[in-house]
């Protein structure tokens, strides 16, 4: 049986079925970062990225941004669970046919991110490939109050996102923004009751808080801030790597956030709702939009 | 300019010069883990190692052993730093004719070394690749007390190693032990003062032990303890992969190391010398051999 009977998200929940941890670990796989035990005040986060040639790059890509794209997605994992980067290791496998200048492009976007997010670059392997292959394994901390999960979210919650979506394909995907500052100021200064980055499309990583809070969502296509590279809904809807945080919070915090100035980008696109009525997007008619593929699946 | 111009070894030290680190970091790059703050008696341990299929592997291998594998490079090099692995997270590159029985072979063998060890498999990320890759992160705990480094040979140590050599291309590479419970049990118990795993060959691994240490060394080739697989001196020399320990004390502590009980396989092949004496290995008669290739370089 191929990998693409049972999908990406099948052979995950296939591996965590047969994995035990213990008790320092709080959180395992299945959000965006491990949640481990830290110290009195902290947990530990730990999450890792692969990005293969080919697949979220292509050799016509500036190597620069690759290697800043490389660790970015980590950062917007541990921006996701509301902490802080902090340590980080990288493993290259690399085509034979590689150029000295062409790693010291990938590594220079890699270390000025590194540096621009007070990431200490640790360690590291290299290994030969037939295709350029990077991994990024990222080390952060986040204080025990500001821990956020996808498994929060409550009905009567608003959603929102923090920036525009569906610009990836243009472009975005090589150059985003972490969210780490904007995930900070929220965990410390609101009630973020559940969060994730949006990296295979915002209806694929909706669904993931969706269904580990047991809720449904009522999302409305208007409000949703579009890229201005964006061509369509279904862009916003189900296009991968904006890399942007979505996350849920009560009305009243969400008021208090309009109300509080900061100079970052959230917009609220809907509300979360009871289990039993599912995942619906609503046009500006409030007419229910047939839901497009939700994402990105590797399978 | 390609990159076998400067080598593996050359990338890596270019790669270490543009990075900076803070405070929070004792080792950095250039040991078997870097070497992290954790609390007032430990330090953690951060090590990753990337396995690619047709460098590391193929897909005739038993990808039980592949998986196992996998996880236990990265158990290896927790083990020469003296410490205990404690969680880990996994990346996967996986072709598009991969199947769920293929999956779940890899996944068994990983997991059931990980059960062993008490590793605790915590998160990951799986992605679509032209070949199997497999990327294992592994965060350890290490007493400060019992930390080792490459750097600390000193002149009059014995060189020891844990095990036989050689066996690698016949198999060894994908059934190696972990030597953690060996490692522990030496540092523990005796002042290491020097320690690396042997994954690119004894004369490259123990190469940097000297360099960092600033030391030379006499290997008597006789007295290196060979696998029963292994054909001739150059395997055991030069041979990568056996994930042995290879490590100084001084012989004070190697007399006491071979009076105390115990269950391992730790023998002396040689002794560390003044920098200026280099590197020489001696046959039966006590005359320099030639030094073949050192070992394993990617480019």
């Amino acid at each position: 049986m191929l990998l693409n009977k049972i999908g990406e998200f099948g052979l995950i929940e296939r591996f965590r079925k047969n994995i035990k941890t213990d008790s320092s670990v709080i959180v395992g796989s299945g959000d965006d970062c491990a949640v481990l035990e830290f110290d009195k005040n902290n947990y530990q986060l730990f999450t890792c990225d692969m990005i293969v040639e080919g697949v979220d790059f292509t050799l016509k890509d500036n190597l620069y941004l690759v290697g800043r794209k490389a660790l970015g997605i980590s950062l917007s994992d541990i921006a996701a669970c509301g902490g802080i980067p902090r340590w980080a290791v990288v493993s290259l496998g690399l085509p034979k046919n590689s150029t000295v200048k062409d790693m010291d492009k990938l590594s220079q976007g890699l270390f000025d991110l590194a540096k621009e997010y007070k990431v200490n670059i640790v360690g590291g392997d290299i290994s030969s490939a037939p295709k350029l292959t990077i991994d990024v394994s990222l080390i952060g901390i986040v204080k025990k109050k500001n821990l956020v999960l996808r498994s929060g979210a409550k009905a009567g919650d608003v959603i929102v996102v923090s920036g525009t979506l569906g610009g990836s394909i243009k472009g975005k995907h090589l150059k985003f923004i972490p969210r780490v500052k904007e995930a900070n100021f929220l965990v410390n200064s609101f009630k973020v009751n559940a969060m994730i980055d949006i990296s295979d499309g915002l209806l694929q990583d909706l669904s993931h808080i969706l269904k580990q809070s047991k809720v449904g969502a009522a999302i409305f296509e208007p409000l949703i801030p579009k890229d201005k590279e964006c061509k369509d809904s279904q862009d916003a809807l189900a296009g991968g790597e904006d890399f942007e945080l979505l996350f849920t919070m009560s009305r009243h915090d969400v008021l208090k956030l309009a109300g509080k100035n900061n100079n970052f980008y959230f917009k609220p696109i809907g509300q979360v709702m009871p289990e039993g009525f599912g995942l619906k997007v609503f046009d500006k008619d409030n007419n229910i939009i047939k839901l497009p593929v939700k994402g990105f699946e590797h399978f």
